[in-house]
């Protein structure tokens, strides 16, 4: 039986899905790593591997495809580019896969760009010509699929729409050294941000925080019907939607997907996102759908071994 | 032997390109026609499109694919959308087309996206995986190309990036409806308006113009030395770099071209606008080539051809 496995590489473990060719998860197991720099640390994961296939009747040697989906960027042409959050050595990592899984196609994807993959294959995506994921956690990344095909980017930027700029007259930068982008105020820590300037402005004491990304709290406060909650996210909207709007002028999608850990959120803010939305963009596009994304935390997972099964079609 | 049509349609005459399959131009007509809107008017079209052949040993049996390029929206499944500066009966002209063609595979392709295309089969980007064209003429027109394809958009609004919002502080509007347009500043009209104000600002008088659209008297200021055309230029590029720096976080093209009226230009200001792009851009696309557009005129018109000449094939 032909299984693709899907690798989600985090800082500390990886999470590996086997699928079968047709995109059913038949198992997932968690693999602790650590950094994945050496050939001990390689072995540990090819070893992790070949467990999760004996423990469901499989071989290496069934598997036809395997997808590593990682927190940076990756090019048209599948090369890894300066991964800031995790150490891995992408070239010693493939290396020791291939030796281990003979028949396996590889492929690196972007996290953000492997989660509308996954949309794509098995999730709210399905079927879709062209949309775009949203995906809302720590920061703002985003997956682009146009004629049915992901936007990588000829320097792996394809996506990167936490970056598109909204606020051109922000003092202060983000992470990528610019100022104004999306992710500074639609990411989890600017809407906590947000909130936060929003109950000094209106004399509201915050409710409790669990850290400077508890979109959580601050959503259960939009339900309790909490003032600067409110604001927060119709601030978090109007940004978005606004730069929804400069993303449709570009690739006009049918859909976009919101995902993410705010995602989680989608139905607080639904409307608001909208509105604001077809408040910003060209005539045309007013028709784009909105909607949450379905496969949460595995859509990564999914999407990169599916990058991994197209590639070896193709 | 097999011919492609490329037809460029205009307000009162269309232009006709006879290619082979392999895209050589062979023979090009024009055809004075005034509102297409009747079957009087279709038979003038069509009848010329069969003189033109005659005239080249050819015969209506010969043609495998015809393209018609509008100055307007057309969605990714060919639909044509609102013309709102020419009379033209889109499925009245193609009935009466396929009537005498009837072995030719139709579409209708959008003039900015037709360009883009027209560039990709024979023009400065013949070969790229990856390019936005950027036609700056009287408006702002875009094509974007990736993986080898067009993007028309959902709703026809793919590579409208004459409508990337540039100020969000506008207050006068674009044609559009919204304000802050790159279209407002980049265009030929806005580079003129530019000007104006630069000379009123900086107590030159302006050179003489033949209109609201005469770039080509404000690029020979340029040459001369007039600082107010030097500003203004300046200031285009300042705009635009801001606007494909928008475009690169979302589809991160290797290659922008400059193309339309504007594009004539290039050289005059190609260094300014690098400049500006890598001022704006992500660090990693900041290696993107800006080109000039190199079909000219005639882009739209091989681009169309080329567009029913691929259709035929999928």
């Amino acid at each position: 039986m032909e299984k693709v496995l899907g690798i989600d590489i985090g800082g500390t473990s990886i999470k590996v899905g086997m699928f079968s060719a047709e995109g059913t998860l038949e198992a997932v197991t968690k693999i602790p790593t650590g950094e994945i720099v050496s050939e001990a640390a390689f072995a540990v994961v090819t070893e992790g591997l070949k467990n999760l296939l004996a423990e469901n009747g499989a071989t290496p040697d069934d598997v036809i495809a395997i997808g590593l989906d990682v927190p940076g960027p990756v090019d048209d042409e599948g090369k890894v580019g300066m991964l800031a959050n995790i150490e891995l050595d992408p070239e010693g990592l493939q290396a020791a896969i291939k030796r281990t899984f003979t028949k396996a196609n590889l492929a690196f994807v972007n996290d953000a760009n492997a989660a509308a993959l996954g949309e794509l294959w098995q999730g709210t995506a399905k079927g879709a010509n062209s949309f775009v994921l949203i995906a809302i956690g720590t920061g703002v990344g985003g997956g682009v699929v146009v004629n049915g095909k992901l936007v990588a980017g000829a320097f792996g930027a394809g996506g990167e729409i936490g970056h598109v700029t909204v606020k051109r007259d922000e003092t202060e930068s983000c992470g990528c050294g610019r100022k104004g982008c999306l992710e500074q105020y639609a990411s989890a820590k600017g809407i906590v941000t947000q909130y936060k300037k929003e109950c000094k402005r209106l004399g509201i004491e915050p409710v409790a925080l669990d850290g400077p990304t508890d979109t959580l709290s601050v959503f259960n406060a939009h339900r309790a019907g909490d003032e600067a909650a409110i604001a927060a996210l119709l601030g978090m909207c109007d940004t978005l939607g606004y730069a929804m709007a400069q993303i449709s002028v570009v690739v006009d999608p049918q859909v976009y997907l919101i995902g993410g850990g705010v995602g989680g959120g989608f139905n607080l803010y639904a409307e608001d996102l909208r509105n604001s939305f077809r408040k910003y963009c060209l005539a045309p596009s007013a028709a784009t759908r909105i909607l949450p994304a379905s496969l949460g935390n595995d859509a990564a997972m999914y999407g990169c071994a599916y990058q991994a099964l197209l590639e070896r079609g193709a």
